[in-house]
């Protein structure tokens, strides 16, 4: 491999950042480095067997390295030119997202954002302010059963400045295009890279399909098309996502009035269950602070009212709250609230958490 | 026993009906069959064990007749005075409350519905017009598991007329006082019976308990007060709470404005399971219908507005038609659905079941 290569390292080892370092290593412009953490030896041992739509299928599949932790990523492979995040934002988890990639952040470090959710931009501007972040919006479709990688749709990543104050504007669009280039394929067929000067409305579009489909299917268990056997588009996807279309409007991002159709049906008669419902039955924590909570705290600061989002945010909430118990993140003793007015079990179970 | 007895048929063997069997057999003033099928040859050979916080603690408990069908309660034991219905009204399910009971309804059966829900008359007065019609609210939380039956709270019965036109008021009142009778326990402590010349308020009032808490715990899988820790009571259910109180209003019933509050915290403390999540659990089908949908078309017709109610409705029905899969009630195979357009599948899928 030519060492001369830009150095990209991909944190996120489900479907999307599979897909995002396979991307990067097949068009052969970066060396590519993966943090895998839980299937490590397995992915040393046989590597991730790649069943693509577009990509076609590979077995025995790695990116050129492979880190069982940021820090050794970082100390075997860095300083890295790009850092590509791909896991799920999860602030209200057990690590935020900032504390997960400061380790392998050098000052050159062009940070990557393939995230979901609207106002993940602060936090991350905060923690690292010298640095120069982008944002990769990638659609596919991608689920990640062990070491098996699927996707359904064509790779198609929407990639734009973020939050950049401090940095000239050539500055970043030239980290912009470069990114582009060592994504983008020469087939066109295979993948497709756009760069957008602002991103918000893309962002704001994703949202339309995440906030509604990948939250109601969580929720119900089901996959999208049941959900629509069930008579879901009528009379809750359609007004959920009227509801999100009019907190970006408030936001000043005006959608296209076909895109709430468009989402509805992008996934007909695929059978699909979204990643968060995936998540879920992993028993893995979910995006809903970053997917329902910030957009509906814009909604709340403008006087967008958003009723059914609202109702979907807090039932996702109570299953949260589930999650963390049945993961041992939290501990729920009946006694610890006997004797307590159920108003107060929130603050009484955070004050519990401090002890 | 002595044959002058009035003879008492119960129907549904869940919490409810156990516990009615029970009150009815303990009190002595009625000879009791109850219906009971799957567990049927359970309970022939080892009765039911009771504990409860009132009755006490019996082993190999059973009403004084146990019958597996209704058709065999009613030609091994009846005629019947009165048959009480106690099973879930599920008007979208395999058979009908009105299927259910015809077998044991000769002319001079009382029917009593100790059922959830609003609206639940209509249908049953339609099918017996001549017979006369009672109603049962009862306040237990009482559970059973195979054949133990436990219960949480005394037992509470508000008994009241329903749709009795063409009877006279005394001849409805002289059923309800003699009901009332043989059901209520000398000691108030044990249970409590309590008559209604209009028992709209009081259904009214455990619909705000019943389309809020019992829907949004089946919806999410956790008890009362783990949605409650997890900060339901402010922003879900109190205004999903106040949404049953609007619609009351629309049809003429003023509800306390204390109810909501009572209704949110009669668990408190308790890490209760509501009926319908206990329901969900087992994979059975849940009174989406009798709980939301009725009450949401009474709304529709009055002008009310009910997002909450309606997004949980919305929700619950996605869940109803997962469980009709699970339990083989439907069949959803992805090639009857693929190339329609996901606002037809609710079409397709009435189309299919037709064939």
């Amino acid at each position: 491999m030519a060492t001369e290569l830009p150095k990209v390292l991909v944190i996120g080892s489900g479907g999307v950042g599979t897909i995002a370092a396979l991307s990067l290593t097949l068009n052969g412009k970066a060396e590519v480095t993966m943090v895998v953490r839980s299937a490590y030896e397995q992915v040393m041992k046989d590597g991730y067997t790649v069943k693509l739509v577009t990509y076609g299928s590979f077995d025995n599949w790695r990116p050129h390295h492979v880190s069982s932790t940021v820090e050794k990523a970082e100390s075997d492979h860095g300083p890295f030119d790009f850092l590509v995040l791909t896991t799920k934002n999860i602030p209200d988890g057990s690590m935020t997202c900032e504390q997960i990639i400061a380790p392998a952040v050098s000052k050159k470090t062009t940070i990557v954002l393939v995230q979901n959710g609207i106002g993940i931009d602060e936090p991350m501007k905060a923690a690292f302010p010298e640095n120069i972040l982008l944002l990769g919006i990638l659609l596919i479709g991608s689920t990640l059963k062990g070491t098996l990688v699927d996707n359904i749709y064509k790779d198609q990543l929407i990639l734009s400045p973020f939050a950049n104050d401090g940095h000239s504007h050539e500055e970043v669009m030239s980290r912009v295009n470069l990114f582009a280039e060592l994504y983008k394929n020469a087939d066109p067929e295979v993948n497709y890279v756009r760069v957008e000067e602002n991103s918000k409305k893309s962002r704001w579009e994703k949202l339309v399909y995440n906030a509604v489909l990948n939250t109601i299917c969580a929720l119900t268990g089901l996959d999208v098309n049941r959900c629509q056997i069930a008579g879901a588009n009528k009379d809750l996807f359609m007004p959920a996502m009227k509801e999100v279309v009019a907190i970006a409007a408030s936001e000043g991002i005006n959608l296209d009035d076909e895109i709430c159709y468009k989402m509805m049906h992008i996934g007909d008669g695929l059978f699909y269950a979204p990643s968060m419902l995936v998540d879920l039955n992993k028993k893995q924590l979910c995006e809903v602070e970053v997917i329902l909570g910030y957009p509906l705290k814009f909604a709340e600061r403008n006087g967008v009212y958003a009723p059914i989002l609202s109702t979907v945010y807090q039932l996702l909430k109570i299953k949260q709250l589930h999650l963390k118990e049945e993961k041992g993140m939290i501990t729920i003793n009946l006694e610890d609230f006997q004797g307590y007015n159920s108003d107060d079990y929130p603050q009484r179970l955070e004050e519990l958490q401090k002890k």
